[in-house]
């Protein structure tokens, strides 16, 4: 069989990524190849068992067409999500799936160590069968906080300022890693997979024990010059407010809004230690210190969010991380907040939550790590190799 | 003569525009052009008269390097600089040296008709010698608000709601017209001609009788789903504020820091009609009122200024605009007042004063014209036809 040029096959991958099932036709126009070099490929991934043909589609005149999709089992990475209050681990299939998964609770601000993390890397390989270690590409890093070059990583609240985390990794595992900044990760991914597909211009807005946005303007990734952009939490939003940030100021949106501002406002009032699902409950059952709280978080989100909509005139701001467990409380009261500070010459903003749900860190970071491993050519070559080879090693 | 490609004439004409003069070599250098094609298309534009020779530079080696200009009066044109509070008229030569000057008052947010912009034109054009008349190449506007698809211009300060400005003014001029939002105009001028050279990705802040911001990242201007990017007047900065705005809101950024926001809060309290000026000279001479309106409005630019440092984390913000002529007292003010408001970990940004000072409107409306001209092939070749025919016709 010729040799394949690896852009093809890192395209059509691409592709079918993010579709459950795809004709031929269907590749043929979202790749832009011509339909000789998408037939040479298809035949080499049908071959190898990369990809698998899951059925027919008949058309008007009578004339039938494959339908294929990913094999998701032809290869497994290891995805990571760094969130502030714990890490999850994951081993996913190909496609993202979720096959195994463990977490870490940390202490939010006491920081993370290098150790804990290659324990958790170490875990999640032992639940690899022996055929599946084979096919293991690479491990991707979802990480909050700036990356900046070197891939140094400062996240105030893991306790690590300009830590080289790729280096430090790298050194005790012979896997590729793949790091990337979480609200990066999140936005490409939300492009890619989720509520933001078509969406060139578009805000991803964590809001969970931290603040962040993750911006794309005109389909590139908006980084800054130290790579510091989007630091949405750390705005001052109330700059009368006594609430003490993390960061060392006071009146971050970051102290007003997040889940732990939340809990820790809530508590500081009724004197009681309370998780943030109880401050929903009671808010739901109209406990007026409750609502209190998540009246003003609401605002101060909703303030932010207006800035945004005022300086990007987005077609579309996504809303993501913990918080949004009370998407009931929360989201009527954004968009009523909202609403009042846009003047009437404002187009609509379409505001949506983040489809990709709580476990869009550990998706991400699968992804990135797809999408690295596409464009790494010993990763592509190994999971263009033929699947049987694998299974009888 | 061979026939010069014209994106090697534009590429030249470009450079020579942003440097008072330069040698050959260092064209060949800022234009990545080859040195033969360089020299064909000098040899071409220095015996049009387009460009001239100023002098030689004696190098090391003894060998003399030319040293060349763009000749300013081989075009002209109608700068128009349409500000919230008059209308500015301009007739430039080619490098956008004013030769003559025309304003026109208007009454705040009472609206101007196209009749008056005509009159303004014709004014100028009454100024312009008969060989001038005949370089003269194109108009160029900037104008406040925003343009959307089809040159609809919206700008409440002047009464227009997605006005067909360019089509109204086209169907009574003859001359080529070019239109940019004001802010898109200046940053880009900045980065041209002034303070930004060099700079990927920066901000100027528009601080007059309007406020706006004029984003550039990674050397793409921001414009937004609607081209509303960068209505950072409007950003609702205090949320407590009663100071209703000319949008419809209460506690808007321009309600409270534009030079017709502190003019109005002086007068609220000290029930005098006062200038501008007037309200420096009394912060200068310690009025308490003064001060006190002048701290508000710089607290009020400082926040908002921190805001757009933490999501965008640029390298360079210009300030431009009215409130300029009280740099002294308001630039410390807003210095301490966006440290206050940043978290210790993040880098700092430039804050700069527009180096086009109150003509940057007419300065980038000219060069806008310039600009354009080089990309019409009529234009382009008008302006590069000998000089001798012109001024013998």
């Amino acid at each position: 069989m010729p040799r394949i040029p690896e852009q093809w096959l890192k395209t059509i991958l691409l592709v079918l990524y993010q579709r459950p099932a795809i004709t031929r036709e269907e590749i043929v126009r979202s790749t832009g190849l011509n339909p000789a070099s998408v037939s040479h490929a298809l035949q080499r991934l049908l071959s190898s068992g990369t990809i698998v043909k899951v059925g027919e589609l008949k058309s008007s005149g009578g004339r039938r067409r494959e339908v294929l999709k990913l094999n998701p089992e032809a290869g497994y990475f290891i995805a990571v999500d760094l969130e502030q209050a714990r890490i999850r681990y994951a081993l996913t299939n190909l496609v993202g799936d979720i096959r195994y998964r463990w977490e870490q609770e940390l202490d939010f601000g006491m920081g993370v160590a290098v150790s804990d993390l290659l324990r958790g890397l170490a875990r999640v390989q032992r639940n690899l069968e022996s055929w599946q270690s084979s096919r293991l590409l690479a491990v991707g890093i979802s990480c909050p906080g700036f990356i900046q070059e070197n891939g140094l990583v400062t996240a105030v609240n893991l306790g690590w300022r300009r830590f080289p985390l790729a280096e430090k990794l790298q050194e005790a595992t012979p896997l590729p890693l793949f790091l990337e900044t979480a609200c990066r990760a999140y936005v490409q991914a939300e492009r890619r997979l989720g509520c933001a597909q078509g969406y060139d211009s578009c805000l991803y807005i964590e809001i969970g024990k931290g603040i962040g946005a993750g911006i794309v303007m005109e389909g590139r990734y908006l980084d800054g010059r130290d790579h510091m952009a989007g630091e949405f939490g750390h705005i001052t939003i109330d700059s009368a407010a006594a609430d003490l940030c993390n960061c060392g100021k006071r009146g971050c949106l970051e102290a007003i809004a997040s889940s732990s501002g939340i809990v820790r406002q809530y508590q500081a009032v009724g004197n009681r230690p309370v998780r943030l699902s109880d401050v929903f409950e009671n808010a739901r059952n109209n406990d007026p210190t409750a609502l209190s709280v998540i009246d003003r978080a609401s605002g101060a989100l909703a303030l932010g969010l207006s800035h945004l909509i005022m300086i990007f005139n987005p077609a579309l701001i996504i809303l993501g991380g913990d918080l949004l467990q009370a998407e009931d409380l929360l989201l009527p009261r954004i968009q009523r907040g909202i609403a009042a500070h846009l003047p009437e010459f404002v187009q609509k903003t379409e505001i949506r939550i983040a489809t990709l749900g709580l476990d869009i860190g550990l998706k991400s970071a699968a992804f990135l790590a797809f999408q690295n491993s596409l464009a790494d050519s010993v990763l592509l070559k190994k999971l263009c190799s033929p699947l049987s080879e694998t299974i009888t090693a």
